[in-house]
């Protein structure tokens, strides 16, 4: 079933107009008909099936139908925090890491940064949240994760999270590798992590200083040298292995 | 430092003339000067330190110095099987899998692929295995993946593993997420274990079936729906996890 996101509070009974985008989508994409049946997520990400009740053109109007036991988000709210990295890098790391449950998308300048957003930034940050938005459609997520832009690590060091790491390629060699499942053991269901990866160049030594100076903890992603694009979606794998298979 | 791989035995001491690709990109590409040193793989996977003893156009001569402690590979030797899908999805599951340390790819038509490789399946597999190759450089590996092409599941039957896997969305469902962490378990250190992921449409109810009859074991990745591409990266990231990490 197609999987929307709206966010008006939804309750059984309720007959709504959906908006222009996912009206548009049902009625000329689909081609959708009185009567078809869809998933619609409320503001309190509670899932229910819907009902297309009305098609006229671009106005569709639906029936919530009855509520899904559905829930598919992480045990732990991740935040990934990426340097700015090069191509379509940035969208695809909000896209993989989507459909593996992320809550929250970082992007922020580091030392070794090739790539500069600046004044791109605003639009960038609008394109990556639709990349967020029809990846969580896509993979049926309770949350629409959540993409933002910060100046810096000093920015980044203004949030509050229960566990912060930083994925640091030498802790592979320094036998760090028990740190990241040390953390997500250490951190509570509902509560949240932050881990920081670098750029294609990876973090600088002066970078390493500043973020274990504000409690973040270095931890390997095991032996191999991933890409930056990789690493990411490697620790949300790692989180999901150790929080909802285990 | 620089890692490439050839196929001749190497024993410290040892002076060796490079292959003509590898010495055009230390050569020309990287315009490496004599004395410069760079990691060198043999043919059974030890890793050496080797310095550049001559350089003449495209023919360079290398000394190999010592033997590095270096050992990145998967403790199971871990084939993804992949029906085949759409676009570049085929490129970058490879390039993605060898960073995340797989040993072998096996595309195969499956029943809800939508396209057709045939003739286009050598000149497709030449290729991918030039992506497992620089891959395996990039990400330091002991060992280059293969990438194979098997007319189908029936080929696929004829191969042997230790452990058998078919990655299934609706095992979420079912409370089968564990059976991967079950499979891992029961694969002796040195074992093989082989996964297949559908296409775009994901495994035929009759595919199903047919893995099943040939002891192939249904396996949840978790809640959330992945796309073809994304399920064999976490499904490495978990076997990584599970082995190299708790």
């Amino acid at each position: 079933m197609q999987h929307y996101f709206v966010s008006q509070h939804l309750t059984v009974g309720q007959s709504i107009e959906l908006p222009k985008t996912i009206s548009h989508h049902l009625g000329r994409v689909l081609r959708a008909e009185v009567g078809d049946r869809f998933e619609l997520v409320g503001d309190d990400h509670q899932v229910f099936e819907a009902e297309i009740s009305r098609l006229e053109g671009n106005q569709v109007a639906a029936n919530i139908i009855k509520p899904l036991d559905h829930n598919v988000e992480l045990p732990v709210a991740v935040t990934i925090v990426s340097g700015l990295s090069k191509g379509n890098k940035p969208e695809w790391i909000v896209q993989k890491a989507t459909e593996l449950g992320v809550a929250h998308v970082i992007f922020l300048p580091m030392d070794w940064s090739i790539v500069k957003w600046d004044q791109k930034a605003t639009k960038k940050i609008t394109r990556l949240n639709e990349v967020a938005l029809s990846a969580a459609e896509q993979s049926h997520r309770n949350v629409v994760p959540t993409v933002a832009y910060l100046s810096g690590l000093d920015a980044l060091f203004q949030l509050d999270f229960d566990t912060q790491l930083v994925a640091y390629e030498e802790s592979a060699k320094q036998g760090e590798e028990t740190n990241l499942v040390k953390a997500v053991k250490q951190t509570p269901s509902g509560g949240t992590m932050a881990a920081v990866f670098g750029p294609e160049g990876g973090v600088s030594p002066a970078e390493v200083t500043q973020l274990v100076d504000h409690d973040f903890v270095l931890a390997g992603l095991g032996p191999r040298i991933m890409r930056t694009e990789t690493a990411p979606l490697y620790f949300l794998s790692a989180v999901s292995t150790l929080t909802e298979l285990i």
